[in-house]
């Protein structure tokens, strides 16, 4: 079976230069891809001589005369620039000329362009960000929700493990993966009600075997690995990722301090520069790139605005795997069968179907 | 002017084995201070005598028979012990016969202990925990609310916000403290409801000159210093501080890793002793000790658990400056003065009386 994915050639900050190599670099190791490079056909065009790929019979170009950049308001992503790569590509999905789609373009553009062309599975009211945060067991912790969604009820947060668990059987491998909900504390008291419901309603899936509910998990075990999944609302997960980056980047600047400061002064310039680096490489791993936007009727994946080939290289693997192992009908199976339950409430699972992007955009 | 300390010398990991000497080198350095050791009166003495300053006459112990472990449930400490030295401590504070308390205690414990015994400023239904963060510019991020109140409204983070400036202004000398508001963006418009709300209460405050209010920030400017002061609320406090701890060790594992994997491996090692000692001094400083519970109507410091007789005593002194800047009278004016703003609902503001921890405990 071929699986095909439309690219964003010109998202990140590096366009074509990363993009293309990492695409023909893909589509060479994978016999079941085709890839769709949609963006200026020229640089395209050029960058794929440059790698000696000009006549791959898997990839093809899609001209799109338009670029999302990463200034640009949500607005103008998705009202003006209607002929962007982003918009194109994600086109390609919702028409069924592609089973993926990945971008390295700005998130909240990436987020609102998609969910507007692709709309929602039908009971998902609020698509979710997914990311790998490495953890202590060399292993990814998948996250979600990374920020799309700022006011969440339980329904949200209960699909958003279900969704969850779908990605990470299709991208690990894993037949049941393990389910924490991020909390304050272990124990079933701790809590504000939000979590204190979401919880119940996942001890209900995990009696059924739906699913394998851990339990809860403290902020902590994020990077301990505790569990394959963490779920929490968007305001959490933003600010939990962003403060880690800021601490990341905070050790950095330590660590450069205190080796400078070494009496073998050349000897602790070179020992800073390798541990640094070695440190970003675990801390940060290009081979945990490629974030999954859930819930919307098309797989849409992003990548790091700053990722290398190799990085973005991964983000279109998670794309494929994702396609092949049909991720989003696994996702509407499980949200349909959850919304016929007798003990869900239809309206409240239902929702407005306007998600705080949306919102924001008008506000 | 005298400022008298009760100290609970039996908290924490150490007992008085590092309560006593912190409290005598305090005691020593700081002619206006008189301390009040609370605990077994016979390991005090002792402890003392080793000192040298078992006469002293700014230090008197008043014996108290119980000790509240780190196990003890809420329940036990607040119903069973009531001759723990954290109560009895707790006590002095409330019949006025000390000016502020410190503990290394269990957290949950000091707080449910304290809210019973002094009970809150009129206008205050939530007290909040705030704790130094330290940040790249080699200062405190003043941190509030780090995990007692896990549902917030706007009114309370407004309270949160003021109080955290009292508190600064005290321990830091700084007139005017700058505060930030923890969101997923900078802009206005980013956020849930509860922050807009939040940011609108402290936009006015800003206008009338009342408090400085810097605007939104985000999670990385916790540990950048963009503000002096970070409010939010527990859920997202605590989860961000435990995943700062969880990510400091991850730093920690693959620091020892990558300097084990050098060639020159006896080098590697001692070098990588020496950092990670350099880096866990800069990121967990114990000049950083002693987190306040603020919003009750008396002065109670929480040391860490493990700290050391050096980081103890500088939670002894944040008690002092507190107590001799009389953050307790400022707080409550300041609170008094935001409940007779006529824009200001006093329902909304008087709220429940309850918190969550005393729910949590019921549950």
């Amino acid at each position: 079976m071929t699986i095909k994915i439309s690219i964003d050639c010109m998202g990140g900050d590096h366009g074509p230069a990363v993009t293309i190599p990492a695409a023909v670099s893909f589509v060479n190791s994978e016999p079941e891809a085709e890839l769709i490079l949609v963006g200026l056909e020229s640089a395209i065009r050029a960058e794929l001589k440059k790698h000696k790929a000009a006549d791959h019979p898997r990839l093809s170009v899609l001209n799109a005369t338009e670029v999302v950049t990463m200034d640009d308001p949500l607005e103008v992503a998705l009202r003006r620039k209607k002929d962007s790569s982003m918009r194109v590509a994600i086109n390609l999905v919702k028409d069924g000329r592609a089973h993926a789609c990945v971008s390295a373009g700005n998130t909240g553009a990436l987020m609102a362009v998609s969910r507007y062309v692709l709309k929602t599975i039908p009971g998902v009211d609020r698509p979710a960000l997914c990311a790998l945060i490495p953890n202590q067991k060399d292993a990814p912790t998948y996250m979600l929700d990374l920020g799309a969604n700022v006011d969440c009820e339980a329904q949200h947060l209960h699909q958003f493990a279900l969704m969850g668990a779908v990605l990470v059987s299709a991208l690990e491998g894993k037949a049941k993966p393990t389910i924490g909900l991020l909390n304050v504390g272990e124990e079933d008291i701790k809590g504000n009600d939000v979590v204190k419901q979401t919880a119940a309603l996942l001890r209900a899936d995990h009696e059924k075997d739906l699913l394998n509910f851990h339990g809860n998990v403290e902020g902590n075990d994020i990077f301990e690995g505790t569990t394959d999944i963490v779920v929490c609302d968007g305001f959490v997960g933003n600010v939990v990722l962003k403060a880690s980056e800021g601490l990341g980047r905070f050790v950095k600047k330590v660590l450069t301090t205190e080796f400078k400061r070494n009496p073998l002064n050349m000897l602790g310039a070179l020992i800073a520069t390798g541990a640094i680096k070695a440190i970003s490489r675990r801390m940060n791993p290009s081979r945990y790139n490629g974030a999954s936007l859930l819930g919307l009727r098309g797989l849409v994946f992003k990548s790091h605005g700053g990722e290398n080939a190799y990085g973005y290289e991964w983000a279109i693997k998670r794309a494929f795997d994702a396609a092949k192992y049909d991720v989003i009908s696994r996702i509407s199976k499980s949200i349909a069968e959850l919304m016929s339950q007798p003990e869900t409430d239809p309206a409240a699972a239902g929702g407005s179907g306007v998600n705080d992007l949306t919102q924001q955009k008008s506000a």
